[in-house]
């Protein structure tokens, strides 16, 4: 061309803007990471009593500062957002805006999720997921005209990684109590 | 070795073998097919009311006829009873006698089951493995001495796998009465 | 609506309606059966030096029969055809049309085809995958314009699965030929 | 018991006793952290041709320090030594003896390290236990009465997981000199 002003920039991958975006959709889709983080309250103040809430928030940015969870989001949202506006082609337009249970595909991002912090999170995803709890249930609110196929299971998932990081945590926290030389985290 | 007929015989895998020892370890380790099925018509009969114990059974069976299943039933078992003998290396030893929450492997080898039959499984294996009806309160009761750190992990996992099996067939199932042309199962 | 032929059907999943546009969109994407089946014979000749190409063909349409393989073949190829008019939100649109080497949903989705036979697979898939063989080295062409930044590892995935059926299907045949017992086959 | 000192302590785990006898089981059975940064540097030298071998080594570093691989690297190993001296149940001791291409289990555990830096490492994975390059054709070795079943998967799955840090750590790099804020890692 030209103009070179227009020229197409060469494609490098901006980590900043992939981030962001997360954020963003998060927040347009209707969720709040406080709502995150009060179902990772539910899923550990048993085990943790003194658990706050700010540490729960604190371990929800951690999962959403992860790459392969913000690719997951994206990934996840944008399906739902083009089934809304009837632009997928079918049968997966069918599939995604009636939540077809033998789908499966949202379960397959959502795993890619909960195994960011390893498979100590399968149990309360499932949990989660199966109870619909908190934002769950308004996500999985069929009567709003809404396509949150992938969204209910994605903010599942964020909230068992969650879990399982302060899991990990807790438990590094407990063996420095005891005396024992600061452990390398495993997360890292 | 000079009598000929004592020669090693060259390896070979004998599938009927790993078949009847799954069986036989399953039933050494207190595992009774019909406690499995419970599980599973626990899960889904508030989705297929007039679903049968036999056909809860039948799944069971069907998911325990499949290689990965076994290899990883045969896998867990053995840890489980290596561990309960004494018999690991340090720190494992301690791990599994202690069913470490952040250890993890029998989530992983629980997964592998689950899997068999797509990802449609993993809610009903984290659900029951949190809940811990019927069976699975039995298999994780720390006072008998027992070590069954991967068996109940195992148990569940077979529970939500033979659960999957059945949502895919009850659809196919209902795609036939809508005069649907036969489809092919997808488990075959 | 007072037209009675226009009211909205009740949404019923069509399965046999998955499976043919999963073929469809295969082909209308360049893909040929025939090219899956020529990597399933490159990865398994060298094992079974007398598998013919119909066997191939066989598997590879086994596969493709399967409920979890559908489901991801055609999400993959919504998310390249969307790319590739541009339809999708940035940065997600910028990182499949570049093919971007962190992104790894594409590695996911791939992966939950090859699972469908269970871990042996992993290998295959890996490997044909690095050194893009036959059909693979077209999908990566860069070249094109299009974009097939899911369909490539899809393929590879499905000559993976089928590889593995192979390998599951030849193991029953030597234990018949040993006078063992008919087996059941594990994938059934 | 009557002596008090003879007391069993009750459990606790010991994150750094775990990560102890993960460096030390490695040893016994001859694998050098050197050897598998070699084989790291294979995988992406051609990526990154100023790639140093200290750099190899350091993420094999950070990769073994991960809760996670050290809890499959000690069950893998624990395994392949019961295995070696004969302890195990049949058929699974006759299958462990035999690599048995039809087991699974042991590309399950490598897998589970390859996801601790998520999926992109599922290729290269996959890619190095076709190949054998190095010191996986050694632990290959069928002649040496020894069982590395599971310590061979382990090895390229350690590879492979420090090869996917590499490729995370190399991009933030270069945000970091176009001059983009310091992003946050996705692997903390």
């Amino acid at each position: 061309m030209s103009d070179p002003n227009n020229e197409k920039m060469p494609y490098s991958l901006n980590s900043r803007k992939v981030a962001s975006a997360t954020r963003e959709w998060l927040h347009k889709r209707g969720v709040k990471v406080e709502e995150i983080a009060e179902l990772v309250m539910l899923l550990q103040n048993k085990y943790y009593p003194d658990l706050t809430m700010q540490e729960c928030l604190d371990n929800v940015e951690k999962v959403l500062a992860k790459r392969e969870v913000q690719n997951a989001v994206l990934t996840g949202i944008q399906l739902d957002v083009l089934a809304e506006e009837g632009k997928l082609i079918s049968p997966l337009q069918e599939m995604l805006v009636n939540d077809e249970g033998l789908y499966g595909v949202d379960e397959i991002l959502a795993f890619s999720i909960v195994n960011v912090y390893g498979s100590i999170g399968f149990t309360n995803y499932g949990y989660i997921d199966k109870l619909k709890p908190g934002i769950l249930e308004r996500l999985n609110d069929k009567s709003t005209g809404e396509t949150n196929t992938f969204l209910d299971d994605i903010v599942g998932a964020i909230a068992a990684a969650a879990s399982s990081r302060i899991a990990h945590r807790k438990q590094a926290e407990r063996e420095r109590q005891n005396g024992e030389p600061e452990p390398e985290l495993p997360e890292d």
